[in-house]
């Protein structure tokens, strides 16, 4: 077997006159008049070579049998082409391989597809052959960067002294365990593991254990209710200190934000990244994950129409809401059609509606504006700005409402109107998330994040008094309107941890059943810690400009949670589950067991 | 709060006259004669504290509090002590730190056992509570070196192109899954995944998918019969490459495995690492993973014994067995009881007995002598290098009997006779593994390794007529007399594939039904590759210098695979049951279900 000195992609002008072995595949080959090209690819990139009867004898007639996607081992001199067939697509297009010996390593079926990159494949075929997939470029170099970032986190992290530390895969079922994953075994009858949705108690827990500083790439399971950009297993870059304040924890992930652009892309992130707070996210775009790449600021106008004649706005006023408005630049020029469908898009996002005004040679115009009083036109105007050409639209209900609504018809508009920059990435932090939120159903409050998130300090004594109010020191890392990590730091004080189950309606007899020996590891000198998890999935994403968390991930599952290439999950022999102790139970509304998508055992 | 500016363990006398804020916990405290001794620990190690009215103020009252294991701030001057007072088995054990500034950052009750090295604790206290296990120092300095021999593994696969390829944890249970886990889900009745025992398939299928080189440090699971050595996950560096050959990937795996040690404990492996056959292992030391820090060669004497008057020698001999001997130097002088115990350590490796003969002053002596001609005794003087002072040991049996009573004899002399020298690391691949092995209860051969396992090229012909002579390109990777990896050239051609299936008793159909999607996958122009896969675990073990492979793990399970800590598995609430379309059925010998262990939520 002739094994490659050389890859295919990388050969040059300067390496012309050496004799090379290439090893790959059949990309392409045409028969021009007795002399026989071959495109040979491999994971570098492509290479043409060159069959002459003058000087590839034999090889030549080897050479002829070879089809697309067959696997060569070629032999010969690098030759610079001529400059007329210079090749400008291809890295390697100013040479060429005179072959003089040839080997047939492997025969190939014809795909099912063509491999190569822009070509329209339904995604379940690429993915049921997901192997001849990963041999287009595009995917080729995903998974090139997607393997560089990861080294880069791992460079960086253990740089800074973070230790990698496994942490378990079947472990237990949480309180909240709804969307576990569980795990039957052959020795435990009736007892259970469960996949990790994360290593959040486990990364305390070696905080505890004293390793101060850890990172873990780490594998997380979530069976929940199917959505198009969720996977039931994902990757997180994993990540707790013990030691360092919220400030030291956030500029050291800046850094290393800066490093995982900088050495995969090339792309240079200013530093210091913006931090805006919860609050002031919300208010301003109506989203805790702010798409900052364009400004388009939602204004409050509640004081201003507290009074008005606008009957909506002055109610909502009056019961608590927010009147708020969105100034579409330029957009007065709007069709009705267009302005028709703001109602639906209200609707949407649980609007009950979305009022407008055009503002036209100086004209304001819309079903509001005659209810207008002068100084609340003048106030409006300079609140939101106003110029001739603009549309205004305002949205008023709950703040949550408004702050859906307004934050994606300010999504809508950005892309719309062209006001994103595609070639930028705009890193922020969201800061000081509430600790708690109203439970309607419940009738108390839970924790936005964890139990375990520390609150402000400054906030403590509203834990007492007014737990709506209290801040975490839990903070969000958002990139381009995506959120791509988030974390906080932990309570490490017992009569914190006491306060804070208390108002969320727990006794610490209660707090012990549902997380025990947690509770107990924190008794035994629990250092101040925190941390941050970042989806890798989803960063690997926005860095190679996919919007298909799929393409991201080697053999990804589809939004049913189905591998179509293995065939999984799959129905498997009584015997296995007898070893297993368990049975299944047919679902209510179930097809017929052997319907089962793809059943070869059963 | 007082943040770090310096750790514990790293200060010198190089720091002496610097102000330092250290976070550490308290290791012990000693008040002598008014003055506090704190020595305050963190991950790097252990610094002496001072508290002394004349330069601590009001810390020492704060200090006073401090019991072990609480989690102090300290702030204070680096000092040198006075030289009658330096401690040499301290790494700071020249210096002291004069507090000034102190704070008390958390409480800690008495832990359960003492936070130092070499203490008799009994491992299931220390796995209940691992958390505090693991700021033992030993403990710090395994889960550091694990971190750091992980990263060496991935700087060097990095840096030879390799891609680290995360494969699915959520897969399909394989034709042999009598010890996959399976795992069913809310969305898909009557199905379920299995978790992975290797990522055999995807590897294989990378290299159908033209990524070349794939690395990945995977987590792998088996639901097997418990045994003291065995984890229900594991860990493995899983490697695949195309286009190399057997040579070419076992040299690059040797220059791996000399910069893991180098770069993690400073030791210098010899290379290139030794190769022997299997044929030749199982001869000369009874095993596939022989220990070769030392000698000690069983030798076959099956042609010297053929005719002997000992009659079990001549009728193994005729009846197609062997006749291997051992020469246990000086050990000619073991008492009565040793020759004696020597019949019940065969008979624990299923041997029916050793026959012995001890050297003293010229003289043989033992049960058989008296049958043994002059000739042999000259012959086995010759072949076993006898001198007086020797036992002689000496097992007829089928080969497998031999080898395993030998080979164990063997490895009990090396300990017993201090022949090992504990500080050297001896690495050898032990090569051309037998491709089949014949199964006596299905009557048929089946694969050593797997069914993708490459035959050696010149023993090809041999599957058709003598298959059980053909050897496979398959190594294991042995250090110590332990198998650290192993792995194989796979077959990637469709007429050895199927003269492999046929070999197997399979017809090409049946092996599609068995292999499907692979079999598919192979079609479309597989490139030759082969791979291996290290236990990272037992190399991790052998590194530190432990025994048990749970040492070498954060968060491990114990031999009955139960989490101690956590207490996984465990009993799940029915209604997560329901949503997963299972129940559970007793186990027939079955303890009533409420006394499983630690049930919290049933």
């Amino acid at each position: 077997m002739m094994l490659k000195t050389h890859s295919c992609g990388t050969l040059t002008k300067a390496d012309v006159g050496q004799t090379v072995t290439l090893n790959g595949w059949v990309q392409r080959r045409r028969d021009l008049g007795g002399v026989l090209f071959i495109d040979l690819r491999d994971r570098t990139g492509i290479v043409q070579t060159v069959f002459n009867p003058d000087f590839s004898g034999a090889a030549l007639e080897t050479g002829d049998k070879a089809r697309n996607e067959y696997v060569l081992a070629v032999r010969g001199k690098v030759v610079e082409r001529d400059a007329e067939t210079y090749n400008a697509n291809l890295a390697t297009g100013e040479i060429e391989i005179r072959v003089t010996e040839i080997e047939i390593l492997n025969a190939a079926k014809t795909p099912p597809f063509p491999i190569e990159d822009g070509v329209e494949v339904d995604e379940s075929i690429r993915l049921k052959h997901r192997y001849l997939d990963l041999r287009r470029p595009e995917m080729q170099r995903t998974m090139l960067l997607r393997s560089k970032a990861s080294k880069v986190f791992r460079d960086f992290l253990d740089g800074e002294g973070f230790l990698d530390v496994e942490t378990p895969i079947l472990t237990k079922s949480t309180p909240e365990g709804a969307r576990d994953y569980l795990v039957p075994s052959r020795v435990h009858a009736e007892e259970f593991f469960a996949l990790p949705q994360s290593p959040q108690i486990f990364k305390q827990l070696l905080m505890v254990g004293g390793i101060e500083r850890y990172y873990q790439i780490a594998r997380c399971f979530r069976d929940e209710d199917l959505r198009a950009d969720r996977q039931p297993e994902f990757t997180q870059v994993d990540i707790e200190t013990s030691f360092l304040s919220q400030d030291q924890l956030l500029g050291m992930m800046e850094q290393l934000m800066a490093r995982v652009f900088r050495e995969t892309i090339g792309y240079e992130i200013p530093l210091p990244f913006q931090r805006i707070t919860y609050a002031e996210a919300m208010d301003k775009y109506g989203s805790d994950k702010p798409d900052l790449r364009f400004d388009l600021e939602i204004k409050n106008i509640t004081d201003i129409v507290a009074n008005s004649e606008v009957k909506v706005f002055a109610s909502v006023a009056a019961s608590g809401g927010e009147v708020k408005a969105l100034n579409a630049k330029g957009c007065a020029s709007w069709s009705r059609k267009e302005l028709d469908d703001l109602q639906p898009f209200a609707a949407r996002y649980g609007g009950k509606g979305l009022a407008w005004i055009t503002v036209k040679d100086g004209e304001w115009k819309g079903p509001i504006v005659k209810f207008l009083k002068p100084e609340e036109i003048e106030a409006l105007t300079e609140r939101l700005g106003v110029e001739d050409g603009d549309l205004l639209t305002f949205s008023a209900d709950k703040p949550k409402v408004v702050a859906d609504v307004l934050g994606n018809l300010r999504l809508k508009l950005g892309r719309d109107l062209g006001l994103i920059d595609e070639s930028k990435f705009k890193f922020l932090w969201v800061v000081d998330f509430p600790l708690l939120e109203w439970d309607e159903d419940a009738k108390r409050y839970v924790a936005m994040h964890h139990p375990f998130t520390r609150p402000n300090e400054e906030d403590l004594e509203l834990l007492a008094t007014d737990p709506g109010k209290v801040r975490a020191q839990a903070y969000d890392i958002v990139l381009n309107g995506y959120e791509v990590g988030g974390g906080s730091m932990r309570i490490y004080k017992r009569d914190v941890q006491e306060l804070m189950f208390k108002t969320l309606g727990f006794s610490m007899e209660q707090a012990h059943e549902q997380f025990g020996f947690l509770l107990d590891a924190f008794e035994y000198g629990t250092p101040p810690h925190g941390g941050i998890a970042f989806g890798l999935d989803r960063l690997i994403m926005l860095l190679t400009g996919r919007t298909n968390l799929r393409e991201t991930i080697a053999f990804p599952k589809t939004a049913s949670a189905t591998d179509l290439m293995v065939d999984a999950p799959s129905t498997v022999e009584l015997s296995q589950l007898e070893q297993l102790h368990i049975r299944t139970v047919a679902k209510p509304s179930a097809k017929p067991a052997a319907a089962g998508a793809g059943a070869p055992q059963a």
